[in-house]
């Protein structure tokens, strides 16, 4: 047998115990849900120095493959992480149990009453990098929503992965739930990547939780569904109604609050209208943060007259660019109607926003682009499940289907019908 | 160019059309989308002669090239079909627009408030059979949820759906709505189904209606959602705590009701303390029928005691069949536990139900068992959207992610976040 078969009926049997664990997770209540994820913020606590010590395991391994520094920060498990998970914990604890809710009960002529009860997908797996935090965050996100979890966390965590583990598993089974209900894979090998999207008897969703290569590599192979985005090429549009106040604090905030978010701005379109007179003032708040303007020849004239020394022509290449730093670019166009048009052919689909004060504008703009987030007179930057106040977050989704947006623990579930009978027949 | 590459290239236009349409689509009134769907009506009505000479066209070549007798009947476009198709399309005008509706708005510290709205998916892909009556019924609820359709029926009722899309077209033109807002695909070419469901850029979600090898044979190669169900295999358990007359109505019903739907139940599974009393009374209403029980060793025993004349022994095959007939399996199984692990072991996860007069049975039945519809004490053949009063159905789903269920309007809309905002900026 070679090595990929091995790892392959790894997979399978892990597969195979999610799903069966997934059953007992399903109908555990709610209390004995949040005693878990108290007792594996306990054992967190507890054992911090022991998950240190893991953590540096990895880092030094990393040190020695000459990791780049980007990634062994995020690797670095500090005290102040260890803080946020735990805390993170006791937040998912104080949200309401999503499980077993029933809505829009309605009774039939027939008699039959008709209602919708909420309840988890199943088994869930999340494959994310290096970050050993995700572990923590993403178990317990799926153990409050009832559903069992196989992670796949980055290879240069694999130590301290395996420490998180070996606590969470130790809390489920005191908490009276099966310990497969959280697996971690635990081999480097990236055939077990390959399995595990592709095994849906045993998977219902997977939440790629890392940069565009690896979900792109991932929406190629996968034939488990995934709940995921892959860029967020977000815009604001300045309508010619804007207030130039809310435009100019819309328009800075949305690129420079931070440059590395799928939220950010990346594309500024503006009403001819309005272009002259707010693209200056704006080009000035840009240029506290050195802001490269990748401009559209109407807007680099505008911005040529007005000395802006970071400034380049924009090329179709541009408008479909993510560039996660502080490099923005700007469009002139001939009102609402084309700006939606450039949105709804350029954008990820991630976050929109217009900056007016016409209602019509406001109402169309809302309705007719296809964004996952569509706001007005806000920064794209509130496109988040915090701020939504989801109470957390598992991912964000640029898909239409199931979760759409930010996806908090709803995303983590689904609706199945239930029918209250007194013996009712078809006629 | 080789003919496979061009049927391509039609597709790609035609999608490319679809998507296009769509925003107009999305962005028109109720009103403007009501006004076509009773234009389609009223066309409908004063061309019947017209349909019924294209359809004699599509029967002549069927009956020519040897079509068998149920397909034929399937084909046919009898009056009281074209009246069907007029009255579903009235009943889809009176209700209620699902676009546009904002829920679950709420304001949130910063000032920003946040809420979701109804949105129609964008272009959906119909894929069915012989009948020309779904031409009609799909681009209707499709029209009315704002969609834009892409239509591939049976290459047998090309020269019906052809006289069909063109009334369609015209409606939508008259009533101002673009005419690619429906699109048949007018090629015989089985390569168009392939290119349909392999173009997720230009098509957001793939609704095949037909029997189980079409569909099994869609799932392995789309790359566009599907919302789909394989098969039907429905569970009655009848419990310990059963009232006899209600198991003996629902016993009866859910399998003889109607043979060939995929909500009739295939299994039925009784606890083993009234198997001995309940399975006797039920095997007398089922001889009426001349049903053909495959018992399983216990049931077998009783059944025979009871002189069933149409007695079968079960083999594991029994459990994951979809008889689709006059034919049923019959387990005796040790109360609620066993009848839920066989039911979440074998079931196709479309619809399931317990006949009980024990309460915690019930509750646990509603939330244990992992089906698209869960019932107590009523007929599965009630799992259906008409019967749940969603109006009309587009297909039934057995998956869990999105729709789950009978799928109605709210299955071809997705949720976007909304945000009000006042010119708020993340802190």
């Amino acid at each position: 047998m070679n090595a990929v078969a091995s790892i392959n009926d790894y997979m399978q049997a892990l597969g195979q115990r999610a799903r069966a664990a997934s059953r007992a997770m399903a109908r555990a209540s709610s209390a004995t849900r949040n005693r878990a994820l108290e007792l594996i913020a306990q054992a967190i606590e507890r054992e911090a120095d022991a998950l240190r010590a893991a953590n540096r395991q990895d880092m030094d391994a990393a040190l020695a493959n000459g990791l780049a520094p980007a990634l062994l920060d995020r690797l670095a498990l500090s005290d102040k992480a260890i803080a946020t998970m735990i805390e993170g914990l006791r937040q998912i604890v104080a949200l309401p149990d999503p499980v077993g809710e029933i809505s829009n009960m309605k009774t039939r002529p027939t008699g039959i009453q008709v209602g919708q009860m909420r309840v988890p997908l199943g088994v869930i797996g999340i494959i994310y990098e290096a970050r050993p935090n995700v572990t923590v965050d993403a178990a317990g996100l799926c153990i409050k929503s009832g559903n069992a979890t196989i992670l796949r966390g980055g290879s240069e965590a694999i130590h301290c992965n395996r420490a998180l583990a070996k606590i969470v598993k130790a809390a489920l089974l005191e908490a009276g739930l099966p310990e497969d209900g959280v697996q971690v894979v635990d081999t480097t090998d990236r055939a077990a990547v390959g399995a595990l999207i592709t095994m849906p008897q045993y998977v219902d969703v997977i939440v790629p939780r890392g940069g565009k290569s690896l979900i792109a590599r991932l929406m190629q192979e996968a034939t488990v569904p995934m709940i995921k985005h892959l860029d967020g090429i977000c815009h604001v549009y300045i309508d010619a109604k804007a207030d130039l106040q809310k435009a100019l604090d819309i328009g800075f905030n949305a690129k420079c609050h931070r440059y590395g978010t799928c939220n950010t701005m990346e594309t500024l379109l503006v009403d001819r209208a309005v272009a002259a007179s707010i693209l200056p003032a704006l080009a000035q708040r840009y240029l506290t943060e050195q802001v490269e303007l990748r401009a559209d020849e109407a807007s680099y004239a505008i911005l040529e007259g007005a000395a802006y020394p970071h400034l380049v022509r924009a090329t179709e290449e541009d408008w479909s660019t993510e560039y996660l730093a502080p490099i923005l670019a700007v469009k002139v166009v001939d009102g609402i109607d084309a700006a939606m048009d450039h949105i709804n052919t350029w954008s990820s689909k991630h976050t929109e926003a217009i900056v007016t004060e016409d209602y019509s504008a406001a109402m169309r703009f809302l309705r007719e682009v296809d964004s996952a987030s569509v706001m007005v007179n806000a920064s794209t930057r509130f496109a988040d499940g915090f701020e939504y106040g989801l109470g957390a977050e598992i991912g964000i989704s640029n898909d239409k289907l199931h979760a759409r947006g930010p996806v908090g623990l709803e995303g983590l579930t689904s609706l199945k019908y239930v029918v209250f009978g007194h013996g009712e027949t078809r006629k």
